[in-house]
């Protein structure tokens, strides 16, 4: 079940928080929000932030009021959520074949554009099926499989039958092609994610190709994360990106190496933790594994790089280094993955020079279905 | 925020729940519960199962209708829910020195027994401190290290000074000596957990006649965990125990060598999940990181030793092996980690007979203060 609001008003100190807490610095978060704003209108390319990384609707309005043309999303549930939070634009960069999570997904047309991705037959005859259930016409996207061996069709000759099939069907349109490459975003050197993301855009390009040979305009090729937008958008075949991390980053992202065309991002979430028994090697603090998710290494501690997080349990994390921390003092943990750990938190407190400034429900938290 | 009651009616068949979806074999975990309460009862040990495996106030009655003592928890807001669920005896097996997090602990002695473990003179004045807010006498425990090396005091005689200010504070009782050794659990040999707990029952047994040379008797002895129990049953030193994942098991307690006298638990708990793409070599399917926590590696699948999970991303998990899965359908994954993925859901899906029997809210998920 949901907790309650953190005890705290909004002007207080944040240092009156109760941890482990889920703390977002807004200087940070903001240039990160505006970085990338900033950077789709150079390029001249649609911004369409993923929400999977911080399933709170209140930081998607702000992405739209900085121009995003919408937000992505990977479950209906998500969908639902941003679209009562006030997004009137919601692309589900995922395959979803129950009927009744479609029949959900066709009701939101009532308040939303609605997009959703495909990658079989199967899918897409329940996808039609579920359009009687829709105000408006759903964009269905082809998912192409770009390299990163998850979802996505393979053979161009397969794509190009499933898209005809979209644009036969009249409750659907054909929004384009999802040529997301998942697996290229972590490629620690800039050159491998170039080689990556290459073979990605030559793969949406033959798409494209087989398709306008059949006479079909594909309106939108979408795709990037923060790991490899930058190449996508000189890539020529992509017209929208769908980066979700770089409003928060995380130590993962990190430990990549950056080339100088991406945009300075920096690291805006925290879990603060206490320290809650100490002993002269070690001091043990309060965020565990319930805390921050540690399926991407763990967490490294802003400010603090004397100190490491290790030997973590379900709710102790300990600390080893020099000069360590006393009993009660706090630490600010960078975590390991940002998307699974704010999926932890009903919360995320805003804070700006040492003051609570936002209280944000994640109202996404736990949406899987 | 918390999600929405599944949408399914008790008595609906299983097969139409939406994925991914927390599930528990009722059979086999009605079982479970009643091997520990049957080998407390024959061993004549209390039994304090802990509830930060479950965080559900529904399964916690039923421990407690099956004769346990209480429960523990970890967190002052673990404590909060499983109170407002109808347990009258809840022990925070940690150290909480936050004032404003002891004030609410202190508060529900208005409603339920309550203890609490100290490892720090700090510690032991705050709890002292908050005393002024409670109905009655809180249950001070001292928490002594047993060779974990995380909480818990590693001087004799300091504990036995923390001890003897617990006895003299008058809004406290000396509950007696958390002695739990979470290292031990999940060493691999039988051999290996019997001189961890050997070592740990040492402690204890040092501190008991330290105590009682100064005129003070130890209550309880309290520890244990699902790997360890009947060494601590047996040692003669402790008269509590506090298992927690017996109740559901999961694939890194599934690894562990068990010797014949542990009972023979069962796996309950699955994390549903569907085919969503396929391809020729592998499956997608729905659940992820989000859907299940890997801080213990990966799951397995349920009656599939032919197949594996691996390649999990936020939301996808990749199934490879013989006979693959088809589109749409569904398989039973073991976690790897209990208590973590528990913490993921807002309701647990008791199934029998193939049919939904209970559906339980997770009252104390995401309750991290």
């Amino acid at each position: 079940m949901a907790q309650p609001r953190p005890d705290i008003s909004i002007g207080d100190p944040a240092a009156l928080l109760d941890t482990p807490v889920l703390v977002v610095d807004l200087d940070v978060f903001e240039a990160n929000l505006q970085r990338m704003a900033d950077f789709a209108a150079a390029k001249g390319i649609r911004l369409r932030p993923h929400g999977k990384t911080h399933k709170c609707s209140a930081i998607g309005r702000r992405q739209m009021v900085l121009g995003a043309a919408g937000l992505c999303c990977q479950k209906v549930s998500e969908a639902e959520a941003f679209v009562a939070g006030g997004i009137a634009d919601v692309l589900v960069t995922n395959e979803v074949l129950a009927p009744r999570k479609l029949e959900r997904l066709a009701r939101l047309t009532a308040q939303a554009r609605i997009g959703i991705c495909v990658d079989s037959l199967l899918g897409l005859d329940r996808l039609i099926g579920a359009t009687e259930h829709a105000a408006r016409p759903i964009d269905a996207y082809l998912e192409l499989d770009v390299g990163a061996a998850r979802c996505g069709v393979v053979e161009i000759g397969d794509a190009q039958a499933l898209v005809e099939r979209i644009a036969a069907a009249p409750g659907l349109s054909f929004g384009g092609i999802q040529a997301y490459h998942g697996g290229a975003q972590h490629l620690r050197t800039p050159a491998e994610r170039e080689a990556a993301i290459a073979f990605a855009s030559g793969r949406a390009r033959d798409l494209v190709a087989a398709l306008a040979q059949r006479g079909i305009a594909t309106p939108v090729v979408t795709g990037a994360g923060t790991g490899t937008f930058p190449i996508e958008a000189a890539s020529g075949v992509y017209n929208e990106i769908q980066p979700g991390s770089y409003i928060f980053m995380d130590r993962d992202y990190g430990d990549n190496q950056w080339s100088a065309e991406i945009p300075p991002f920096g690291n805006s979430l925290f879990v603060l933790t206490e320290v809650i028994s100490r002993r002269e090697d070690f001091a043990v603090v309060d965020a565990g594994l319930k805390a921050q998710s540690l399926d991407s290494g763990f967490p490294v501690i802003a400010g603090r790089p004397d100190l490491r997080y290790d030997g973590p349990s379900d709710e102790h994390g300990t600390i080893r280094g020099a000069n360590l921390p006393r009993l009660t003092e706090r630490l600010a943990l960078v975590p390991g993955h940002c998307d699974p750990t704010v999926n932890l938190y009903d919360w995320i407190v805003g804070i700006r020079d040492g003051m609570v400034a936002e209280i944000w429900p994640v109202d996404a938290r736990g949406a899987l279905i």
